[in-house]
């Protein structure tokens, strides 16, 4: 049988194996983590307004009953392009096989974030793209006001209340929005000695505008938004300097104790290891160039896609959609050379793009269809249950939502691990 | 006004404070914790069963509209019973006053568990009683279930499949039913290489049967429920030995890699301390023995409860409802002698035991009224569910437990932090 390798089990991955699990093959998904987490709502485990188990789903339960499917829990080394071959590491305790053959390779590593070559700044500024470290922001979020509420010293008790989210794109805004409504409506009456209002939230940002994906009237709308909610929009404005106890940005330094980190990603590892053994181009962002069929210059059996890759013609944007498009592609042609049929290059259809702000604001861009405040919501709350996977989560989704909209409280705001 | 300090947001701890939220007094609930955690069903999260934000609840959300009732984020590090003052000691960055002074002080520690003077076990059994520690077990369980499906030798493999749980009281029964459901029905069909249903579980118990404080007919029963699902009961063994490899049963070493602690729980050190200043009895599980008004001799300003204490004639269950009865019996003494009114002695009213082992299968105890099978099950899902903190987590489990029922599953079975 022909043995199909799907690396990752984010967006990507996970659709190239779930549109492959009726076909003729083999199929292994290799993950470092047992579930598929549904990143695009990360943020909101951060400020407490979803629990992990909420978001996240084991990748064995997606494929209990497809007996052709295998997952493995384990992480990639090294790639043997010429042998067919993938050598692996292990996770933690759990042993994994030094290599594993493949006919097909699908490789979908994601990205992380960057700091800029400013390593030492993450531990001060925590990023909401895996589980664990959305934990991190949400305990240093909630620590933050109980601080506050403790300090006798007015100015250090203002750098607790001080939160800056560096970069505004989509999740920036979403984090900036959610930790306004934190402030301002969900922890509102919970201190005594302070009043959570006094929060200063910056979200500061390299470009002139926020969502510099989306249309500029857009971009103005959400700030206005964010104004709204208590954040302080700092566009044209660079970050030089993150420490325990201050940001800096420009040349001033904002004494704060709670930073979130939402700019530039960069490509997994993997794509620059592929990039090396096949020659392939590499970006600035770390991603390798891919075929228009998505596969890797001189190796039509590897395929790679999501935001580790680029076009030679244009960067997609590093939004889920893309991924799933492209995972569902790539499983498109190697069920369509099984049975021995020529496959188009990859097409991606933009569904639109989407970002929250806070209640009931949103702003949507549907093919040059500008929607924003309700409607968007409405627009953003459909789909992102739509596509959370399990329908046990989307029920809890829902509910924990509603009853959030209803309250104005958060269940979730646990300060754990700290 | 009259200034009340609680020490603790456990059972004990929330119920003293609830009662006292609308009394004229001015109440300080200080706990290490910024939530109330529903101990009960940890184990439920050890196994994936429910996620942490849906059996926990922050404190200050609990208060928010009661402007008399403060919630300090801290730990006690000693008393000053002469001067009516704690010292306190600050939880990770949050800083905490150094002292906090009372006019009356209501000590609800709560209990850990001991390991019987081997402390070195602890690391290689985790126990199920704090929230971290049971993502600690969860991690633990799932991954050797993901080991042994990649493990080559069979010995090593058998290792992985072994699963021990120390301890036959509720706590014990409940996690060893769990891991058992877990092996033969929601992993069932997530495997390729092993048979999650050859799963060894073995429940170790030093006493002649388990469930000691039921009745001897519901301990038979439990025993056969938990048979029917593949957990091996050994009464009357001695646990000698725990290492990262192994557990010794008397003199027999059972190779495992995952032991599950659920033994004899000690008194908080708290105890300890309020028995030295006092001198108050202790006894060997480190409670220290209170007045028939649960007040420490020589201070009637002082209560001390839950699992912590004793009474001069008996031991109560170290269970929810003993705590908070005791919670609520010291806010009365406390309002009655606002209103100079004379309170009588503390009295335990018994409404029953409870345990449940599996999918409907339960016993429960109740004023002499002895159930089993489905009908104690569903005893036993109606008293959780009402006592659950939080309208929000009340439908969020039932919804959880509607679907897993339904479905078999476990949704929230993720490794996280290995």
């Amino acid at each position: 049988m022909h043995r199909v390798v799907v690396v990752g089990g984010g967006f990507g991955g996970l659709q190239a194996a779930l549109a492959l699990r009726h076909a003729p093959v083999e199929l292994t998904l290799l993950d470092r983590r047992n579930f598929h987490l549904f990143q695009p709502l990360t943020y909101q485990v951060a400020t407490g307004a979803l629990s992990p188990g909420e978001i996240a789903y084991p990748l064995r339960a997606i494929f209990t009953r497809d007996r052709n499917v295998r997952v493995l829990l384990a992480e990639v080394a090294d790639f043997d392009l010429d042998a067919h071959e993938l050598q692996l590491r292990s996770v933690g305790d759990v042993p994994a096989p030094a290599t594993l053959g493949y006919d097909t390779l699908i490789v979908a590593g994601g990205s992380r974030y960057s700091y800029f070559g400013h390593d030492d700044w993450s531990e001060h500024a925590a990023e909401v793209k895996s589980l664990e470290s959305a934990l991190v922001v949400r305990s240093r979020l909630l620590s933050a006001f109980e601080a506050a509420e403790e300090e006798q010293d007015a100015d250090r008790r203002a750098a607790w209340l001080t939160f800056v989210v560096v970069g505004a794109g989509p999740t920036g805004v979403e984090m900036a929005g959610q930790i306004g409504e934190l402030a301002r409506d969900t922890l509102r009456h919970d201190f005594r000695a302070i009043d959570p209002r006094d929060a200063r939230i910056l979200l500061v940002e390299v470009a002139d505008r926020v969502l510099t994906t989306f249309p500029p009237s857009l971009s103005a709308k959400a700030a206005r938004s964010l104004e709204k909610l208590g954040v302080t929009v700092l566009t044209g404005r660079t970050v030089t300097g993150i420490d325990a106890e201050s940001v800096t940005v420009d040349d001033e330094r904002i004494p704060s104790r709670t930073v979130v980190w939402a700019a530039g990603v960069t490509a997994s590892s993997l794509a620059a290891r592929l990039g090396e053994l096949t020659n392939a181009e590499r970006d600035r962002a770390g991603r390798v160039t891919v075929e228009p069929d998505l596969t890797l210059p001189g190796h039509p059996e590897v395929f790679a896609l999501g935001d580790m890759v680029r076009l030679h013609d244009r960067v997609l944007p590093g939004v889920a959609p893309v991924a799933m498009q492209q995972g569902r592609y790539a499983a498109r042609v190697v069920r369509d050379r099984l049975r021995g049929k020529e496959s188009a290059p990859f097409r991606y259809r933009d569904k639109g793009n989407l970002a929250t702000i806070g209640r009931a604001a949103a702003v949507a861009d549907i093919k040059g269809l500008r929607l924003s405040g309700f409607l968007a919501w409405a627009a953003w709350l459909v789909v992102h249950l739509w596509y959370l996977v399990g329908f046990q989560n989307r029920i809890l989704v829902f509910i924990r939502w509603s009853v959030s909209f209803a309250t104005h409280g958060r269940g979730a705001r646990l300060i754990t691990n700290s």
